[in-house]
C-alpha cells in the first residue's frame, strides 16, 4: 500500500505522481498544502515537507520524502518501465539533466507559479508584478534551452523517455495550468509536450482543479 | 582513467573529490573556476559545468556532471566503501537529506561564499554587506538544523557515513575557509566535522590555499 502527500499543483509532487503511474502502482493521496502542511509530515522526518511517500509493504514500512528520494526509490524497487536508462552514461545524462530542471526551474516556481498560486489562497492579494515579469523571463530561457534538447533528441535526455522528462512536464504543466507557457515560442518543446500529455499517466493531472480558478483553456487538450 | 574538472572551494566539486577519495579512485584535476569556465566542458554536453568528470575505461567513455549525476554513478558502478546505506529506507533518508543539504546551502552558497570568492576574484570590489548578512543569518539556520541531526544520530541521516555527510562537510568546509562558521554554537557538530576532517579522504582539501587569502587560523586543524 503507497500513500502519497502532495498539492495538486506542486511540480514536485506532480513529478512523482507521473513516476508512480509510469510504474503502473496504485496509491492513495494524502493532500498537504504548501502554506498548510498535513501535520503527519514532522513525524516522517526532521524538517519533512510533500511530496513524501510512505509504503508499508512485507519488509516494513519505508518513508521517502523529496523527488530526488522517492524517484530514485522507485526506480530501484519496482520492475518495468525504466525511467533512467541502464547504460551509465546514460544515466549520468538522465540524473544531470534531471537536476538542471529541478534547479533551473526553482525560480520560476518561487517568482511565477508561487505568486499564481497564493493569489489564488489569498483572494484579496495584489500579484507582485515585478516578481511574476522575472518568472516569465526565467521561464523564457528554460524553454528555450529544453527545446534545443528535444529538436536534437526527441527527449531531454536522449532518444527514451527519462525523470528529466518527467521533472519538466511536471514543472510545465503547472504553469501551463495558469497560461504562463507560451507554446508558439518552442515548437519542438510543444510537440514533445503533447506526446508527454497523451500518456495515461499524465489523465489524472490534466483532471487536476483549483477551485474558482479555470485552467487556461488548452490545459487538458491533448491537441492544443 | 578518471578526470575531473572543478574548482577548489567549490561546494559541489569538494562533495566529488570526497566521493572519489572515499571509493578509493585515483583522478586527475583540471580547474574550471566558475567565472572562467574550462573551454572542455562546452563539449561535454549542452549547459555543462563543473564539476564534471569523465572515466575513459575499457567499456568506453563515461561523462557525468554536477554532483547527482556524478556521485549516483560512482555508487553504482564502484565497489567497496557505501556511501549511500543498503536498506532502501535508509537510502531514501540520506537522499533526502543530501537533497535537503544541497537546496539549504544554495543561499549560503550565493549571497555569502560566492561575496567571498568574488571579493578576491576582484581585489578592487567592495563585498554587498546586506548579502553577507543575509548569507551569514541563513547559514545559522542551516547548522541548527545540522546540529540536530548529528545530535540524534552521530551522522546526518543516521549512523552510517552517507553522502548527506560529505555534502555538508563540503559546504561547511567552503565556508569555513573565510571561518565563516561559527562552530562554538553547534557543539555537536563540531565533533561531528572533527572526525569528517581526520578521515584521509579531507586531506587534499585541507591543503587547498587561494593566492593571497589564508584560511581562517583552524581550517586545517583537526583540532579545532
Amino acid at each position: 500500500m503507497i500513500r502519497l502527500y502532495h498539492w495538486n499543483l506542486d511540480p514536485a509532487g506532480r513529478l512523482v505522481r507521473l513516476c508512480l503511474a509510469e510504474k503502473g502502482l496504485g496509491f492513495e493521496t494524502v493532500e498537504s498544502a504548501p502554506w498548510s502542511p498535513h501535520p503527519d509530515l514532522k513525524l516522517l522526518g526532521p524538517g519533512a515537507v510533500a511530496p513524501a511517500l510512505l509504503q508499508d509493504g512485507t519488509g516494513g514500512r519505508i518513508v521517502a520524502v523529496g523527488t530526488r528520494a522517492i524517484c530514485e526509490f522507485l526506480e530501484e524497487s519496482v520492475e518495468g518501465q525504466h525511467l533512467l536508462p541502464l547504460h551509465l552514461g546514460q544515466r549520468a545524462e538522465a540524473r544531470r539533466l534531471w537536476a538542471w530542471v529541478e534547479e533551473g526551474f526553482e525560480e520560476v516556481t518561487d517568482k511565477l507559479l508561487t505568486e499564481r498560486v497564493m493569489q489564488w489562497v489569498r483572494r484579496d492579494r495584489q500579484p507582485d508584478s515585478e516578481k511574476l515579469r522575472r518568472g516569465a523571463h526565467t521561464l523564457r530561457g528554460r524553454l528555450t534551452f529544453l527545446n534545443a534538447l528535444v529538436e536534437t533528441h526527441g527527449f531531454i535526455a536522449g532518444r527514451d523517455l527519462t525523470l528529466a522528462d518527467l521533472a519538466a512536464a511536471a514543472h510545465l504543466s503547472a504553469c501551463d495550468y495558469f497560461g504562463d507557457v507560451e507554446w508558439a515560442a518552442v515548437p519542438d518543446l510543444r510537440t514533445w509536450y503533447a506526446r508527454l500529455k497523451s500518456r495515461p499517466s499524465f489523465r489524472p493531472l490534466l483532471a487536476d482543479r483549483l477551485a474558482a480558478v479555470r485552467p487556461s483553456p488548452h490545459y487538458a487538450d491533448l491537441d492544443f
